[in-house]
């Protein structure tokens, strides 16, 4: 019998590498997308070892051919997508004058773009079953643009305004799309790396768990259609916001 | 050994007992406030015969005093409030020019001010122990006024207001405090008496299963403290928004 | 010949005196509400000099006696009612367990309640013309809760959405209602006296002048009814927001 | 002596052509952008004919260096740029599933990502002089995703991010930036052609007179630095909102 699929957009850092194995221990084969496939071996390793399916797909989020055949891939030869989670995110900061327009592009492309595609395509397969969840990985930018934040806000708000439009279009044709704000930073090797003030504040539960916040997505996912949520903010307690 | 306490402020409704049920059943002792509290007599039999453990109380949550000594009375003699959820609404529908100042003050008094002795007074118990979840129901009229909700809208714009503040306040003093915005009927006698149109959706799921939002409720109160959701709304997948 | 009346609740600080000159500068009667109406001489003195005409009123705006008497007495006897303005706030700080029940219902009382004792009256005498301009003074606290703002935030969103429902309900039928949000300190002899940092900042433009705001109000009563502005937001340039 | 100059990007439809006018008639010369420069002439002379001052500019505002010599051109040789307006819109209405990548890239690119090259290019300039006016045309779809708005809604969220992001890092270096919420159809051709009965409400003021907004632009340029509005929002008196 054939498994349901939870496909992964951006499951090269920490959060996507959790939602992937949250997913898998629920029973659903975690298809994992980054653009080097090579570098997801850890990642499927480690979800066969805790018992889970997991297959890795090396996919450039932002070309639409390369979308359009994942998705049609995973349909027609893993299984039926239950779940899609976008991840991809780009986080970066300039000034508004130094923000060169390859820049701009670059973030759009990536964390807005690739975001529509992935959506699209799994809305349509999911649109022929009537059911299905879609989840679009949000941040304090997508709620409020910031000085040096033109770039990552504006993709940012694109994405939850995608994820806003698609919730009010599918909702009542049995697709659940949400979007979650994640206030604060993850544990991940790129803080713990770049921010060791923050990082150390992991000690008293100060930076967000990518396993918590995973959790987090599965009860979304979980939820019944009578009572579904859109949005949920996510934050350590001793977030200042 | 003593369990600890959800305090259920508005448990004469459909969802305040689905609330009690759930918290109970997670070995919570389910502490229920009403005005009359002999009405709460089949919730404390329904809560018993699954195993549970529940007190009815009766209260006016409009007077300080009583909530003062409800709050201290649970803490003395039940056990520490783990939990609060402020659970009472006021929804009515009057033009600008046919709302009494009666009403509108009945209504904020009721939905608003009600909330806030219910918040501070169990606040106050919590930060003595760093930790506890605050839960405050909100509705669509939480974030948008409309034609005929001057009253309910600002009552519950007030509430949320003082989620928020409380939130930012106590978060970092170990107190989660969340808001939720409930975005459609609910599945309770009034809408089964009065709304049988929007009742008869009931059979495809159209309106919310007050079992459904308690599990989300729950599923607040169990979030780890490094990843903290302050908001989340609820409705059903053919809700219109 | 009647000349319109500019009714301005809460005229006593230097914002209320500010859009008071400023309405009665275009040809409207300012009809001056506070408390103590003996205050309130020098104002009609400075209006009446400038060419003016302006009138004054000790009234308790969070009576509703009071407030119907005085909408029904200046539209009966001084001319209609072209603007109302609500300016009266009640901008306190205090932790949420040393906000009193006192102090929570007195800032609702004043900041909330009267504007919807003084808008419902206004509405009354402007529905029967179908026309005229309401305008509810909000501040930051309009939109965000925030540590110590319990009390102010929500007297302060429970503002906002009256003017949204109202503004909803009554701008189909020809009445102009906006809000506005301050953001920032208004120079006043209490920024002056209490905040002597902030204050030096009105060197170089950093706190809001009265006036400003007052043409502001203005332009939003000037408004034709084909391109209506419900809220704006009046910030220095220099504020952090 | 030199004139301060007014750059309209999106200059080419009815609420273009109003700033345009409005501010040439308090004295600027008005710097006119569509793609094809000869479709200005009529405008050119308009602004003329009343004694006002206009250049006709020929540019695609989705190419960098394009917008790049726009702006350093008239810098050069018209004047110093006072204020920019960017005006360009891009509303399309398709279905998550129908909607193509192409259309999806191609609304971002008019009407976010042109505008962050004018806005960029004119904030450079403006920052040499400390001072200036940038104000950029939002409509509902700025703040509310909706169901077949996926695209729309996507660059009109971003557009939004990129005001509220300049705002705060401008602000400060006294350059005021706005973001404007155009809610309801506009007296246009396009209107009058392909939505008669909406066009019909004219009659009554249903639909917003593009002078009237210029009216609205021209006064938040007008602010004084201790009072400026970032949002506003403009619609009918009988607008459903």
């Amino acid at each position: 019998m054939t498994k349901p699929v939870a496909l992964v957009v951006g499951a090269g850092d920490a959060l996507g590498g959790a939602i992937a194995r949250r997913f898998a221990r629920e029973g659903l084969t975690a298809c994992l997308v980054r653009r080097n496939a090579d570098k997801l071996a850890p990642l499927v390793a480690e979800i066969e070892a805790a018992g889970g399916t997991a297959l890795p797909f090396g996919v450039d989020a932002r070309r639409e051919e390369q979308v359009t055949a994942l998705v049609s891939g995973i349909e027609a030869g893993v299984g039926p997508i239950e779940a899609m989670v976008f991840n991809i995110g780009a986080n970066v900061r300039f000034t508004i004058t130094e923000t060169t327009a390859r820049v701009y592009y670059k973030v759009w492309e990536m964390a807005c773009f690739a975001g529509f595609l992935a959506g699209r395509e799994t809305a349509r397969a999911m649109l022929a079953r009537g059911r299905g969840t879609i989840i679009f990985t949000g941040a304090t930018a997508s709620v409020r643009g910031r000085a040096g934040f033109s770039a990552f806000a504006g993709a940012k708000h694109g994405l939850r305004a995608l994820a806003q439009s698609m919730a009010r279009e599918l909702g009542p044709q049995g697709i659940h799309v949400a979007h979650t704000i994640i206030d604060g930073a993850i544990d991940t090797a790129f803080i713990r790396d770049n921010f060791p003030t923050v990082y150390a504040t992991k000690e008293h539960d100060g930076i967000l768990n990518p396993d918590h916040i995973a959790d987090a997505y599965w009860s979304l996912h979980a939820q019944q259609r009578d009572a579904w949520t859109h949005e949920l903010d996510l934050r350590p307690w001793s977030e200042s916001w």
